[in-house]
């Protein structure tokens, strides 16, 4: 996200005093309850979605995550590279090209 | 993040032939799936938790939240500043300062 | 459930001593963690599933919910009547039949 | 739950002709929606929170679990006492007591 997107996302919890609220644990259950809310437009069908609705649970999600992020100090671009390595190795192209089986079952 | 970080999370599915798998549904699936992996971590403590293994369940979180931005062909920016200004109508500072109560509650 | 799976379920609490750990919050955030895994059964496919694994993490949900209505004292029957009686207003059969929309929307 | 619990549950879906939608998958999705609406309750504090809203939210999870069972047509007993068993060899009283780590660290 842009630097400004960030500040504005910071902005909104220190203009509120929310900071105290915002423990990793409960970021973490933020996280899943906002999860839960986008999975919620999906919940009877995955063809038909209120796209505007859908746009909204994941800037939730993105908020809280990034909330998260800045509370442990956390940078996303190394978390995800860190990731996406073990992911790489976990899933060689070979072997996981068009599958949907989780790595043990590769 | 940057370009090259979500470069490498792009191809990481191309390169496997995955998209296929991508549906909405399926990726709202799989970020509740992960952001509930990450409450795992504080499922008995808010306190004591494996900052390695938080790292890693968070980065799982922001790429198939990638994954359905990408598949949506969403912009974080964009639907983030969408629903920052309805959170910053929802809770005005004044009402809102130092209290975690929901916006109807306030 | 009978009787005699309701104390094995409570004895196997008893037994380790984890009621210390089965605080209110940390059986919400167990339930919702298990749900998860449930639902992982079905990540990338509604009709393929492993159903000895469903069966497993069904138990889970249960044996979580379980241990929370003990905790706060409740009884599943009560709260099932109670929150029925409350979902046959909200969907009255002549405005619900056949139709997935939320009660709001009906 | 009482037979004529389960009764009500069942009628509730059948008088609405909601079978249709209740796939196991969505299903899934309907019990981790309402276990994280249950987590909802405790998002901010785990020592205040709405003993009635816990109540229904409890209710509703185990309407959609006991909808699930009914659809794969299993019994509550069965798979719980199949999953206690699994449960109390993996976590052996003289390990687990008093200790919140998971199976693989004991």
């Amino acid at each position: 996200m842009k630097q400004e997107t960030l500040e504005r996302i910071r902005r909104f919890t220190t203009d509120r005093d929310w900071d105290q609220f915002h423990s990793p644990e409960n970021l973490a259950k933020s996280i899943v309850i906002e999860a839960a809310e986008l999975l919620e437009c999906f919940q009877w069908s995955g063809s038909e979605f209120d796209l505007q609705h859908v746009k909204e649970e994941i800037a939730d999600v993105i908020v809280y995550t990034q909330d998260l992020l800045d509370k442990l100090g956390l940078d996303a671009d190394e978390i995800v590279n860190m990731k996406m390595e073990k992911n790489e190795e976990k899933y060689p192209v070979e072997k996981a090209k068009g599958s949907a089986a989780k790595y043990d079952q590769l």
